[in-house]
């Protein structure tokens, strides 16, 4: 039950501060969408610096949830896998109309230069992400998918970051240009 | 003389909301360190809104000197000054401790979805940008220094999100990675 509350908190919270914000978002709005009292916050988070902390994991999980049935397709191989992986995301963004943008990097953008803690854990969070896009490019060379002069950490590296770049565009744009750019540009001509 | 002082208020402003973000800058903060009494900021700007949206132009005029002779030098091949454009931010980075990221970009991220007139203004900005990117790569391809199967503005497109996505994970791993990786996967893999 506890458990649920505290995810309820998180997932409340979580909302509000992908649209608009960790600074933007007060304790008081947090604690009424959620319908809890302060106290109740308070015996699961010490701070709204913990709670924040506490919600890289939890935007972690949630992505991980939706997407693993996708990485574990053992009937797509690797490269489609990578796609469909970033082409969910795009219906994602066309449900909420293109705005919103990766949580983990509107976090970085934020309070990756004030706050040491916040910048570590969103590091650690996007090396996770740089490993995984790895780990399938990898598969995809020793299957001989990919052209041997693309060194695959490196490139999932880069990916990475034309994505959240793209996710910044996005926004700008209020529309799907970037996101169907990086998908031509990724997947039709750089690892081709 | 006036246009000094203003210049002066939106050099001191921009300054600390590069840093910080324009939510987390408080008014009483900018004008202490401008040094103006809060009579002289409402006399050129009508408001902080009023303030950020010129600050968009200030950001932007103040780039484009910092580069105008790289990108107007003859001298260099036009993929050169492409690679040179960005490799004068990779030290403009280093000399701030690879901090801050793009101004234009932290902005969008932070005001793009929760204010229209900030979203409209950045993404003319982020269209300026590609502009300029599409132009150089136009003059490469029509030299025949651009492979024939990249078309320019799909190709600046996405090289402005990778730009974009490098300053994030660079504020992230707070170190020089991103770019690099930015700076080989571009001018070593994607444009030869």
């Amino acid at each position: 039950m506890s458990a649920t509350i505290r995810e309820h908190i998180l997932n409340c919270g979580g909302q509000i501060i992908h649209h608009k914000g960790f600074t933007a978002t007060g304790l008081q709005e947090i604690l009424q969408t959620a319908g809890v009292p302060k106290g109740s916050f308070y015996f699961y988070f010490k701070s709204k610096e913990e709670f924040g902390l506490a919600l890289v994991d939890h935007y972690q999980d949630w992505f991980a949830e939706q997407v693993r049935p996708i990485l574990k397709d053992e009937n797509l191989p690797p490269l489609d896998r990578l796609a469909e992986f970033f082409l969910w995301f795009r219906r994602y963004f066309e449900r909420e109309g293109f705005i919103k943008g990766c949580p983990i990097g509107n976090l970085v953008q934020e309070l990756g230069d004030v706050n040491p803690a916040f910048r570590e854990k969103l590091n650690a969070s996007l090396d996770g992400l740089i490993r995984f896009i790895t780990r399938l490019l990898q598969m995809a060379q020793d299957q001989g998918q990919l052209p041997a002069h693309l060194e695959p950490e490196a490139t999932a590296r880069f990916i990475l970051s034309a994505w959240q770049g793209s996710l910044i565009r996005m926004k700008a744009a209020a529309g799907p240009e970037p996101l169907d750019t990086f998908q031509t540009m990724v997947f039709e001509i750089l690892l081709v």
